[in-house]
């Protein structure tokens, strides 16, 4: 049984300390932020595919793999450091360093992760000067500051936990993330970190972080899609002493750590960059798991389906026509399309909707499309957001 | 050698006359156009792979499957029978009929197609009216009219022609389309009704369709990943006597015929819904023909580079990452990218952008993004358009 906590975030598990501050990357806004456990914690992570990786991403990469502990995630937004060459590499290392240094542990146990432009130098001078200045700004309600200072095109930050009870004991996850739900998600840089005080090994809260990442970060994005610095990452420090060990437990805890991951998923979509609306995308009733996420990921990446979303226009031929094209075997002749519970197209193309209850249902600010391809026994949940003017303005100008 | 013909049209070659008329499908503009050839035309055509055919478009790609010589094509704007079920083939075949007993040739001698809104049945009564009555408005020189009438969201018709000099004999080819460069122009109806007085054998004349496709409007768009109703389609009627039958001719007829296939393909991009610049995007030094043509199709149809293009912003970053995340293989840190012959990156991430330089290259209405993978010998070209708040207006509200 678990329970989100009001006002929770990545500080609400036990021992976890944070903090968030400017540093002098961005012009205004805070740009850096950490992640604190002084009790090592087993930690996991799942990392871009894309071909391009920023050196930041590298060196994190490296460290979970090689099982290391960890004590702490530094975080910088307003610079990607990516495509930035040797230069970039030994910035990188360096700001692992000095972090390491500041808290007294070895680079080792620090992650290290940015966002922000793409292509340029990172201002090291700022940078070290807010990491050796952080330290006292860490505390146990620090979280939300963390949580803002890892924004770049985000209107709000964006923090999550839940309360775990089994039995008499309780452990408690939480959460910050950064991301800017675009049309195709997985080019923006998407950024999750997790903590928990539960204690667990660290092959198997890899083996977790997948899971929950698959029906959550990857129904925004796609696999082997991503941007050149997208991480997500978990940290589990045991203090609680429930340890996650049996069965029952892991099951407690992957439905804990999905329900996190969705949240923090569809918080992403909802604050996506100019948009209105959020679209909840079920698909039903296809022949394989790969069919139900094709048709899934064809529709949340439609901008002609996302700009009728926008017009609240029941245009549903942009759904059939985006279903067909998205490589998915199906039989077009069976498919029913519904709004929430209303249902505009039946099988042999029996066309039923009613355009007044269609509207308003498109009117409203979270909806959902439902899709039946009335084949076989597979679903598949997706979630996307409308397309507008804003989103144009917005990445018109990202670097002036 | 070929030369492009002033306001050539379709009806430009030999023995082709055409018509573009309003019939009452769409509410003022003219809606339905026809291309006629007295003498029998072999022909052939390229159809969308969308699992979602569209009813004309299937009786369509029957016939041309059939081998039958060809008459006429008769299209219609405004809507685009599909998602109709069996009342919307039905139409379809009435349709074909009707046009068939007007010109008193068969059914099968008459190709048909559609493009317009999905999803809703076709007002026959109007299209037969139109039908019964466009016979007199064909001309010789109404080319013109016709592509008016395929016409949905582009903003002018499209015609052209080339005049192509075989010793002291001469053929033509002739041209009209419609389409409206979007996002991933691969959802969008794009249409093409290409004549020519060569005479060439039907086999012949696919296999030089299918290679000049595949250099134009395969590059604004994507194999399997097409409309409901996309065609292309070529009729030869052989009346310039001018037969393309040994080598050096056939390549001269299939360089003529890529020649007015890009520029059909240019020609929407540039009146991309909402488009302010037309982009060509040129990768080379891929290992394979296959990366060449991932790394092009990623850049094309990246809303975060399109977008960065309407607002002149040099972000190679998004350039790299698109690339990255193409599933194309290469080496990241050996890549150059160039605006026009403006080097910004070089290889080992060498940033050599000059920024008041590249300002002035993406001020232009048409400029190019040059990416060598430095890795091998192929390379591919594709062309896109920048993307504006006007094509989110356009799309938000189509139907209404």
């Amino acid at each position: 049984m678990y329970k989100f906590i009001n006002n929770g975030s990545v500080t609400s598990a036990k021992g976890f300390s944070a903090a968030g501050i400017f540093c002098g990357i961005k012009k205004k806004k805070k740009d850096l932020a950490i992640i604190y456990s002084s009790e090592p914690c087993t930690a996991a992570g799942t990392f871009t595919l894309n071909k391009v990786k920023a050196a930041p991403l590298l060196i994190s990469q490296e460290i979970i793999k090689s099982g290391s502990m960890i004590n702490a995630v530094l975080v910088n937004s307003g610079n990607a450091n990516a495509c930035t060459g040797e230069e970039g590499f030994k910035n990188a290392e360096l700001m692992q360093k000095e972090c390491a240094a500041e808290l007294s542990v070895k680079p080792q146990n620090v992650l290290i992760s940015s966002t922000g432009v793409i292509g340029q130098q990172m201002p090291m001078e700022n940078l070290l000067k807010g990491i050796n200045s952080i330290k006292p700004f860490m505390s146990n309600d620090g979280g939300h500051d963390a949580a803002e200072a890892i924004m770049t095109t985000d209107t709000k930050p964006k923090s999550f936990a839940v309360n775990v009870e089994i039995g008499n004991d309780s452990f408690t996850i939480g959460a910050i993330c950064k991301g800017s739900g675009m049309i195709m998600p997985n080019m923006a840089t998407m950024l999750g970190f997790i903590t928990t005080d539960a204690k667990i090994e660290k092959s198997l809260l890899q083996k977790i972080l997948f899971n929950a990442v698959d029906v959550s970060f990857n129904k925004i994005s796609v696999d082997g899609e991503t941007s050149t610095n997208d991480m997500v990452t978990i940290m589990a420090n045991g203090l609680s002493g429930v340890e996650i060990n049996n069965n029952e437990i892991i099951n407690e805890f992957q439905k804990a750590l999905n329900s996190v991951c969705i949240e923090m998923a569809k918080s992403i979509i909802s604050d996506g960059e100019g948009a209105t609306k959020l679209i909840t995308i079920n698909v039903t009733g296809a022949n394989t798991k790969k069919d139900a996420d094709l048709v899934g990921k064809s529709l949340s990446n439609s901008p002609l389906l996302k700009t009728a979303m926008y017009g609240e226009d029941a245009n549903w031929g942009r759904i059939m026509s985006s279903a067909g094209m998205s490589g998915a075997e199906f039989s077009p002749e069976k498919v029913t399309i519904k709004f929430d519970d209303h249902a505009v197209l039946l099988p042999d193309y029996k066309i039923v909707v009613d355009e007044s209850i269609a509207s308003k249902i498109l009117a409203k600010k979270e909806l959902n499309i439902n899709i039946n391809l009335n084949g076989g026994q597979f679903s598949s949940t997706w979630w996307t957001c409308d397309m507008t003017e804003d989103y144009i303005k917005i990445n018109a100008h990202y670097r002036t």
